[in-house]
């Protein structure tokens, strides 16, 4: 129900916003605008066709805030970013916090970079490059270098007078960190913890016990599991020589987090991962097609097998009629198991202390449900064509192919893993490959063997 | 490198634990673990066999402590409820906040449920029971009920003051909630911008624009969207009159998002939506089952498309050699549109306002792959069978099953989700079954038709 509001009021301030756009009425469209988060502006401005898109943002151009810029997705920034008026751009980007000015730059040309870069100051421009000079997807890249520190000998009292005169403190902070004196971070007092503690407590006395850093060359995967396994709301990042370079918050965490599951959820199903529903035609094809292109080859090899064995699929047509139901068990069970892997991976569930015991499982669930599967299929097909020996080789096909399944589904993104590759990323196409493949092979050869 | 290290560190940490473990050195085994963050210590105890781990625990007992027992799996925590001594339990329970109780309490039967209540005083168990009276998997159930609040015309100063003179404040807490005389949110401070502040300036008129409040009623996807979309750090919960309740803060939001991508993934793969990696080969079989079951159908009507074709394919072969490749392009296309549409329907980036032209937009995709890859099977077949006429009869089918892919892929889960079903809940299934079926007729039909 909520959801049915929600998404009939989404359509009909589409409808208004699309109303207000063809009138060219700024008002109209700054009424409809004015009590929406900027989130959900640009969540609007992604769902715009292109042309409308361009239409609004003439409309619109100086709505576009730091706030709204830094929500919108990546797969239309670049558009946005061209059609922005100088001055309108250079006041969003003086708005927005560094990592989300890292955020915005990165994947820009050295030109438009600079050209963006150009309407900080000097201290804000310095601390976005520092951060830039950080590789691509590390914490580096997701930290901001505004963080409170303070000396761990420092009481309370002295801490709050502290914040209570500073000038300048960050827009969001949630901790203050401690450093020694070379700067490197210590511990971290909540603020919460602070307000709460008699004031001639000592900040070191009041640290909590879930301090950890993270350095600025962690992958952000890593940064997103250490936040979500340890339960942090920030964390401060260090470099090489364990200096407080900035900090990380939770909310970059989660949205690493989420882009993750999507990168996974898309690589396992063969479909680029930086696909997004406001691609363009082109774009979504070119995301598609290296996968059906990558899986039109494997179904190749699968139909070669069956070429091998014509000869016995035109004495027995009825073994071009079972065959697919070997070769989709095969498919289905080895994904099942390929997806709790790459899971259990992602998760760090599946580990090299217990990989062993997951394969033994793996072999052991493949044999059962090859054994109750092929029972099944051998009653089907005995009724069905009426001969026992065609129930005999689909039945013992079928626990070949989901015993290969189990293997393949396990095996490959563990070897994957361990070669330094991501287990979701092409995992599905071998895995299939290897049903399909040993599926016509085990039936189609068996039957040759047995009934031919 | 730092994913091989840690790989390798906890691998000597399971082989000290091991060791100590059977040698019954209780201290040995406070060693290894004195270190360990509780959330490691439960994802060591969730990878031991479950004699290991009985072992474990008979050893351990009371280092089990409320932070390592709220860290706990669900897929074992019966099994550990069980097997802790109830002084550590009680001890455990008492320590643990409201929503991590809940949390543990939730699944337990009544008898069970009752008897671990009952270690908690009064109040703290009261504030249980009115989470678990909210609905499963609600808002209600994430909150927890220790909630800081303050009038919004409070200054700073007297803010500080109260924080500083109130005994009862708890662990974490990074907002002050604005209510008023009828303890209905108005808004929200958060502890840096008090800080940062004015002593004369009132709350008020340091809200936060973010603010909104959750009902306690809302599924709890709608708040791991909410926190992920708005990037909020903690937001109030309201019951049905708009009275304040409790608070859930961003790291329970985080894990919520976490579940809800691991249901999605697995569902999407015919996983039972709560397999994990320690589950036994028993629960893993059943879990898995009813998927193979329902392939098993989808593939024998898919099956009985080719036995009625038998006479075609007796008289020409190749087309049981070709059929499958377009059966395989069709499942594979089909599941790259299933994978965005349900990762666009859970991210709320296709809704009814941007459906349809999502929907034609993956019908001139289907189309453009179709007629690609049909022109490469028709100049495959063509080399390889020599049989101009088989290659246009599999081209033409490509083309067919790429557009129906596209179209099913697409309209299933917009379909289970217009009735109220999760769209990644069989959708696989439903589109396999497609591809597969109207790939076999196509080709073979159009073989019967033309060179037959």
């Amino acid at each position: 129900m909520a959801d049915e509001n929600r998404a009939t009021e989404t359509d009909d301030l589409l409808d208004r916003v699309d109303a207000a756009v063809e009138a060219g009425d700024r008002a109209a469209l700054d009424a409809a605008l004015e009590p929406m988060h900027p989130a959900d502006i640009a969540d609007l401005i992604e769902r715009l066709t292109p042309g409308d898109r361009r239409a609004f943002l003439t409309l619109y151009a100086d709505g576009i805030d730091g706030d709204v810029l830094s929500e919108i997705d990546e797969s239309i920034r670049e558009e946005v970013l061209e059609q922005l008026p100088r001055a309108v751009l250079d006041d969003a980007v003086r708005e927005m916090d560094s990592d989300d000015v890292v955020d915005l730059v990165e994947d820009l040309d050295d030109a438009e970079r600079a050209l963006i870069l150009a309407a900080l100051d000097a201290g804000d421009r310095a601390a976005v490059q520092q951060s830039l000079a950080y590789p691509e997807y590390s914490a580096g890249r997701l930290m901001q270098s505004e963080v409170v520190t303070a000396p761990e000998h420092w009481t309370v009292a002295r801490a709050i007078q502290f914040l209570r005169a500073e000038e300048w403190l960050p827009e969001q902070f949630y901790h203050i960190v401690l450093v020694d004196p070379r700067r490197h971070p210590v511990g971290y007092v909540t603020l919460g913890r602070l307000l709460a503690s008699r004031s001639d407590a000592t900040l070191r006395e009041l640290a909590e016990d879930s301090f950890r850093t993270i350095s600025a060359f962690a992958e952000e995967a890593e940064v997103a599991y250490v936040f979500n396994q340890y339960h942090l709301i920030s964390a401060p990042v260090v470099d090489r020589d364990d200096r407080l370079v900035g900090v990380i918050t939770i909310d970059d965490a989660m949205q690493v987090l989420d882009e993750e599951h999507e990168e996974d959820i898309l690589r396992l199903a063969g479909v680029g991962d930086e696909s997004s529903i406001s691609d363009s035609v082109m774009q979504t094809v070119r995301q598609r097609v290296p996968w059906l292109a990558t899986n039109i080859v494997t179904a190749l090899a699968a139909a070669s097998v069956i070429a091998f064995f014509e000869d016995a699929i035109a004495q027995l047509v009825a073994l071009a009629v079972l065959m697919p139901i070997v070769a989709s068990m095969g498919g289905n069970a080895g994904t099942q198991t390929l997806t709790v892997a790459v899971r259990g991976l992602a998760t760090r569930d599946l580990s090299r202390a217990n990989a062993l015991r997951v394969v033994r499982r793996e072999v052991i669930v493949g044999l059962t449900n090859g054994v109750f599967f092929g029972v099944i299929m051998a009653a089907i097909t005995w009724v069905w064509f009426r001969d026992p020996g065609l129930a005999a080789v689909i039945g013992s096909a079928m626990i070949i192919n989901l015993l290969v399944a189990a293997l393949a589904g396990i095996l490959i993104p563990l070897g994957l893993n361990k070669l330094g590759a991501d287990p979701a990323l092409a995992s599905g196409t071998f895995v299939t490959m290897m049903t399909d493949v040993i599926g016509f092979l085990a039936f189609l050869g068996l039957a040759t063997a047995v009934l031919l």
